[in-house]
């Protein structure tokens, strides 16, 4: 299945680049940056150092909206580190920048496709959200967006709101709007996926380059963690989005409501998942509940053994 | 301990209305009522009810507030019935209605009361709130409130909203903010009180009038969870925020920080709990956690056995 | 005509209260304060000092609100001096403080005439709606609710919304809601009322003791005037709601649509008025929008003339 | 002076491209459309016919939005009728539809110029808006953005809110926080440009096609204006803000504070604009206030004699 992967790197999202490369039911067509987890400049760097770390190439990157639709930009340096990738020393990019703006080589991309392409996104949904409204003739074009970000329970930056939901909450509401199929992976099933002992020494144990790269992110992620909740087993959200396509089975989601709150001032972003019903509104969305973690895992390690 | 009993009867505050009137530590004062799970005619009449039942008098009762502050009334016919105490068959009340509003007859409890008076809300805060606004100099003669109301993690009438807060979101911001003491039993403490087989039972084998009329709604009220929501066994919300007073030991708090959504779409009425204080605003609430159900459900069987 | 004026003087509210005394008309049963043009206690301080300059005594003056119903306080010092009442020097007023809570005495005013009694408020409508909530089944007893307050233009607070609404817009819903006739006296009314040179001299010129402790308020308010906006001749607002019951002549109203905004972040408190209908909503208010303004000012030197 | 009209023509948009078309001072290189005054198909059309009636070639016209951002779409046919262009008979464009989008060609267009191109948006501004989160890099190349929409005063689609605004306002948002520089022309100017009897007859005595045309919409317009809202002389709103780059003298302007409100629920839209400096805010937008009338109508008579 062909797909483009539009992240903001971040931890997670290496992890989720990994995947999306290294799946053999994926074929990762392009990547596309947004500010997000780090601003517009670390996140597309970092996209390129994962590349380049697990020998990823001929995969387009381009990069995208440097600062969310409407609200100012806010970023999470206190959980990625300064550059957003905190840990390993970072080695200079040998994958290039596409010239191209996101936007445009998403709209290429689906273009030179001959069948529909879905768009996995890891960040705040500008790229995907300004997409939609500049290229309004390429939805169909686009077979599903699955989205890391909201929540159906608590939050984690807010009482109630998930960072990438919190941080573009119109670009959501737009791209939740369009009709293409739509789910969110949010907080409830992505902390299903905790890093514990036993995930980083498997990550470590792969024995390539991949693997040692991404076992010193996952032990910065840990003291991340620790420092910050006590506890170094974090939830490695943005993989569990690129799951839902590479092993539905491994992802267990629900048809329901999901209505986006833009006007709050305690809970703007909140992510409104009526799982019961309450409001008898329309279904309009797929929200991920259930994780089968093993499962999940067992993918990740997998995928990254076949890089480099 | 003397206390104000402000509820919106209902059948879970009948047993809030039974629990501080039969409890040895606590002394119940005076009845008010407000529109809520029912219109103001039926939570009136249905506290009345409550204590002829029980035998229940010299604790005067007065009406308060129709509606909410700002917002329309929105009550709960289909989890309480139409009268708002659907169930057993409901005898004419004996103890009559006290001729003052609600508002004066907190204000004369308060008065007459050499030491300071809590005041247990089971209702939207209407009245609480008109009485702040209206009598600032009795502030210092509440000992505190405790109000069942918010969650700290899903709602009830919206996906994130609990009913009383979102009824009268208004009203619980000004409680909040009058900088009387405040505890919120929300739904994440009462889902902890679950009207089991056993507890029914329980009651039912008290053996005297009070037992059986409650017996009698606690089937009703089970028969409405299972046709509702597929499981018999319902939540008790309204005696839990007694309890807090009854005996502090069978709940358990936070000093936390709570914020009321008072302008949001989808989360008008939200009690945004910062429980791991990732906002960094000053502690404003105690937010009631964690019951010890056993010893719940034996302060309602002890207190029930003390009535008629 | 019996009325009770609710207000928070503020130079222009101590003509109100001169003109609802001093009118043949109208019959002053009763004055209640509120914060906002100055705190509590300084606004009902004035309200004596205003009764005492004109030897107005029999009208009972009881305090209200010390702050809005849901919002935290905002004053206007910056145009009515520190103490509220900034240009003469201040008497100590003779004319005592009535026990009661101000809504105490509304309700006992409305209980003791025999006629529906008017009320006409101009500072935050918060003594009101309190008055309206708390005690609901004196409704009936209200003639109708005049109020200084909002405008059909720009605002004098920010840039579209007035001073009295932007205070306490919650209670100015309340109000509206109520069903209770509202006439709602706003700046493109008030503003009409313009305190020129020959306006301060004729009240300069009434000859008695009111007439001369008024000059010197307008001096001020005129200096005021001048300092902060560039021209001396300032409105008089709150008296152009007294004169709408002392000589419905006087000033010209339409019926119309009137919705306050209780959610905007640039435009709280806008008092959104359909002048032409495009809403197609239900008329709900009488908006003022003319004044005969000698016919006004002529009302106001008549009344403080027959004052001491 | 190089520039891009951004238009949703609407039969005061028609004048706005004859304006910019036909005034030497001016160089118009794009035309794109947005959805607005009627539907996206409605004002691309119209915008080809107003360009094949005047004999306009050479100027590419692409189509962009066609709805708002964030919000649903709604449009205007009650004033502009059911194809957006009501009263003339409308001919077949013999102009073509450019098949680039309207980002891509005003993108195009910014970077084929030498020197800054200067925007005119007489519509909703999505695709201002999103020409700036899809290009980020382009904003340099933007000169200023000019935009019909706003009002300093009072609406004509609420009572507070101009149309184009409240259709997009996270738009307008959008681009007023850019940076780049905004002049926002309101109905406060745009109510001086009146169509008069004796503007009709001026437009339908320049003698060629284009004037003959531009009578009958005028025409319509008056008739709608007068069935509407009772008096013909209605407003041109559009070529105003065309005017403001062909004559600065025709129309005064003032460095502002302007905000908008993107949550209100009476207020949605609402351009609060701070005349006086009360808010102590930053100026960040340059206001028309007002215009040289017989100058303005000058221009357009002139500009529109230079076409077929």
């Amino acid at each position: 299945m062909p797909l483009i992967l539009d992240c903001d790197p971040g931890h997670d999202d290496v992890f989720a680049i990994w995947l999306a490369a290294g799946n053999p039911a994926l074929e990762l067509r392009a990547i596309t940056t947004v500010a997000g987890n780090g601003t517009l400049v670390h996140t597309t760097l970092n996209a390129r150092i994962a590349c380049t770390v697990a020998g990823i190439s001929g995969v387009p990157i381009a990069a995208g909206a440097d600062r969310p639709l409407v609200k100012p930009l806010a970023t999470a340096e206190w959980i990625h580190g300064e550059n957003g990738l905190g840990g390993p020393e970072l080695p200079e990019p040998t994958v290039p920048l596409d010239p191209r703006g996101a936007v445009e080589l998403m709209a290429d991309t689906l273009l030179a496709s001959a069948e529909p392409v879905a768009i996995v996104a890891t960040g705040p949904l500008t790229n995907v959200a300004t997409l939609i409204r500049d290229r309004p003739e390429l939805l169909g074009r686009i077979r599903e967006v699955v989205w890391m970000g909201g929540t159906t329970e608590r939050g984690n930056v807010t009482p109630y709101a998930e960072f990438n939901a919190w941080v573009d909450p119109d670009a959501a509401a737009i791209v939740l709007a369009s009709g293409i199929r739509f789910t969110m992976v949010g907080l409830t099933v992505t902390h299903q996926a905790m890093v514990t002992d036993a995930v980083r020494d498997a990550v470590a144990g792969i024995g390539n380059r991949t693997g040692a790269f991404g076992a010193e992110l996952l032990d910065f992620f840990r003291s991340m963690n620790q420092e910050a909740l006590g506890l170094p087993d974090g939830p490695l959200h943005d993989p569990v989005a690129v799951a839902v396509l590479a092993d539905p089975e491994a992802v267990g989601s629900v048809l329901t409501r999901l209505d986006i709150e833009l006007a709050g001032t305690e809970t703007l972003g909140v992510t409104s998942v009526d799982l019961v019903g309450i409001l008898e509104r329309e279904p309009n969305a797929h929200v991920a509940l259930e994780l089968d973690a093993p499962r999940f895992w067992r993918l990740i390690t997998d995928a990254l053994a076949t890089l480099a």
